[in-house]
């Protein structure tokens, strides 16, 4: 066997994530000597605030109120960035790569924003940063992308990627909860924060398909030219409809190759029961995959949490420590910094099936002025459903016309509902869901 | 960008595989230079017969019919062994080795057969084994055992790893086909050999859990020692009745941490219908792993075929051409060749819950004989279904009686069944039917 290398470990952050990462390194110490042949000596627990730290046992020794001890410490050959949020959190990466070290991160907000200048900054100090834990927490999607599909040129992402939102779509969808309700059940579950924008807005979503886009298509991706619905808008009624459809609602994060450029875009979207991101139930998250030589593929598992997201954090810290995270940045093409932009079709390009519910009048007329707006706007109806108008769940007047159209663009859409939410006999505004079809293989 | 690295390529063997890795490496080289940063150069198509690489329209010049050609080429860094069998194949590996070249292999009955001796080979030779398509196909589930997964102890590992019998096993749950009718069906649609032995008596998969268990685990198994049962004997109506108590029936390969060692098998097994690896469906593949830290993730895709294995070729060909496949070769403590052999629990030792299916004569008093065999054995009833005879499905006479346990030993559910079978009241051989649990997360 190679002789056992020792690499230190400076956690910087020691709050869920930070914590685990410091215990699995301590406490399991055998078992990542035992599997990675490596000693991962974990030499500094860096915070301001060690409430957390002293609460899992750890080490009081290892404790520092100063990043820079870390950095000076010419033991250390790895630097976890695991203190979140866009400012300080750069500063420290950028000061670890500058001191020469490694460094590993599960930002997905600051990779997402300033990835390219970062993974820039790595190149020329001549180190690397390893950002596992960044996407899906424990799913090993980045190495997918970036080694297990490699032979591939990807043509589709859809990614599950915000267990908050996959669990308050599910209790809506199972348990027939409104989005209150299942929002406050997240809350009490400990799945969704006290102030939950940022996972039910869909920004999450968004930043983890920016990382993710990045290297399936090796291409800088402009994170605010990706359009961003949430789940918080959502209809109760609305679910049940796609059920009778043969729906079921995610909130995706989707990236499709076109002739013209890349779709991306964050958002609720119908995909048929059929389709194995259907099934992801609950605070797991999956990414589906589509390669033109392998075909469709997908990860499962848990998206966050502590122990998983620390366990793509030391899967990390082992693979700088070894050099094969070093030698997969130096060699393949894929990461951001070495890539053009790309071309990144606006919102209004986009083009894909509809579900459109709208309120009319029930009375004679009202449907052909409908069909006839959208036969302007080039939407071809695929299949329509109306019902009696349901005793609670949709309180408006009116009767609900569910109506799915085949492939469409987004902007002629929009404008054809427009059109028909102003005419006289049409109530409130229609709701437009994106429905997604499986991915053609090309095999 | 790091220089543009040349490795030149020889695929031996230009069948389904061989033929598809080449046609990546040709036509696809633009989209390979671009990913991977490095220039793959097929060098060498070895073969004894090139109808397939001339249907493919491969550069005749290629064409070899003397490995050693290619072995004596300098410029070859990879040698991929794409023939199959364990013979040839061995000897393959052996002189590529020797010759100084890197591996890739698919071939999982040689490398469940003899991968401790051929990696120790290679270990000597300062060379890898690159092994990504000798298990499901273009899922990337040996990186994420060695890889994304290695932070984690491996708790339990359960696969859906053939194609063949899963397509057979849908067939039957769905379309209500007998074991007969749906081979046919396979054989029709290509996705089964004229022979169907290695595939539906479950050998194959027991061959891709041999190597999955070895790195999960981090020791050499003993395949000989891995209880097999095939799909070839299951009946439909058993299919059904699992399917009253909320289970799907899939050829699983399982393998477990127990206290007292490795509890491996292959067979088919009854899985809740709320596990995902109950939606998985045709001919696709899905292993789940549980790690202490990750809880359960999902590998999902297309477990065979000419492009998805070729992708995972292709994959390992970059990995070892960019250095990263060797350097994880060299430090991970996971390879069998460095690793003790498993305890492996024999097949009486194994525990699970079962589904037994008995006909009894329909009179008073064979139930509690029946119960009492079991009670007498450790046996717990967990549930109980008895029907009227079903008109079609199980043409033998008698009452089907169908009972849930507890976890028990297969020894003593084995011992319990001989018994009952000898009973004048019960007609003919019993069934017997794992259960597989959803396995308790750690986390």
């Amino acid at each position: 066997m190679a002789e056992k290398m020792t690499c230190g470990v400076a956690v910087v952050g020691c709050g869920t994530v930070g914590g685990a990462t410091a215990t699995l390194l301590t406490r399991d110490a055998e078992i990542l000597r035992a599997r990675t042949g490596l000693d991962l000596e974990l030499r500094h627990v860096v915070d301001v605030n060690f409430d957390n730290a002293r609460r899992l046992g750890l080490d009081e020794s290892l404790f520092r109120t100063d990043l820079q001890a870390a950095l000076d410490d010419p033991g250390v050959g790895v630097v976890c960035e695991l203190i979140g949020g866009t400012s300080i959190a750069k500063t420290v990466i950028e000061r670890a790569l500058a001191a020469g070290k490694n460094v590993v991160t599960a930002n997905k907000a600051l990779l997402a924003r300033h990835g390219a200048e970062l993974w820039a900054a790595a190149r020329r100090a001549g180190r690397c940063i390893a950002f596992e834990a960044s996407c899906a927490g424990g799913i090993p999607i980045i190495r997918a992308l970036s080694d297990g599909l490699i032979a591939n040129r990807i043509d589709a992402l859809y990614g599950i990627v915000n267990g908050t939102c996959n669990y308050i779509l599910t209790a809506m969808t199972r348990q027939g909860q409104s989005y209150g309700e299942a929002l406050a059940q997240a809350q009490a579950d400990g799945l969704a924060e006290a102030d939950p924008t940022l996972d039910v807005g869909g920004h999450d979503s968004a930043h983890k398909l920016a990382i993710l886009a990045a290297l399936a298509f090796g291409r800088q991706i402009d994170l605010d030219a990706i359009p961003v619905q949430g789940v918080d808008k959502l209809q109760l009624c609305d679910i049940q409809y796609g059920n009778e459809l043969g729906y079921t609602v995610k909130l995706l994060a989707i990236a499709q190759r076109r002739r013209t450029g890349l779709s991306l875009r964050v958002g609720p979207a119908f995909i048929s029961k059929q389709h194995p991101l259907a099934w992801v139930s609950g605070p797991f998250n999956a990414v589906s995959v589509y390669g033109h030589a392998t075909g469709h593929t997908m990860y499962y598992g848990r998206g966050a949490g502590a122990y998983p997201t620390a366990s793509a954090v030391v899967a990390d810290i082992a693979s700088l420590a070894s050099g094969t995270a070093l030698r997969a940045f130096e060699q393949l093409g894929i990461w951001p910094d070495r890539c053009e932009r790309a071309d990144q079709l606006s919102v209004e390009e986009v083009s894909s099936r509809y579900y459109l519910r709208l309120q009319a009048e029930d009375r004679p007329g009202v449907f052909a002025r409908v069909a006839a707006i959208l036969g302007q706007h080039e939407i071809s109806i695929s299949s329509l459903l109306q019902h009696e108008p349901p005793e609670e769940a949709c309180p408006q007047a009116g009767v609900p016309v569910v109506i799915t159209t085949h492939r469409a663009r987004e902007g002629d859409v929009r404008q054809a509902l427009t059109h028909i939410d102003a005419l006289d006999s049409v109530m409130g505004s229609s709701v437009c869901i994106g429905i997604v079809d499986e991915h053609p293989e090309q095999l």
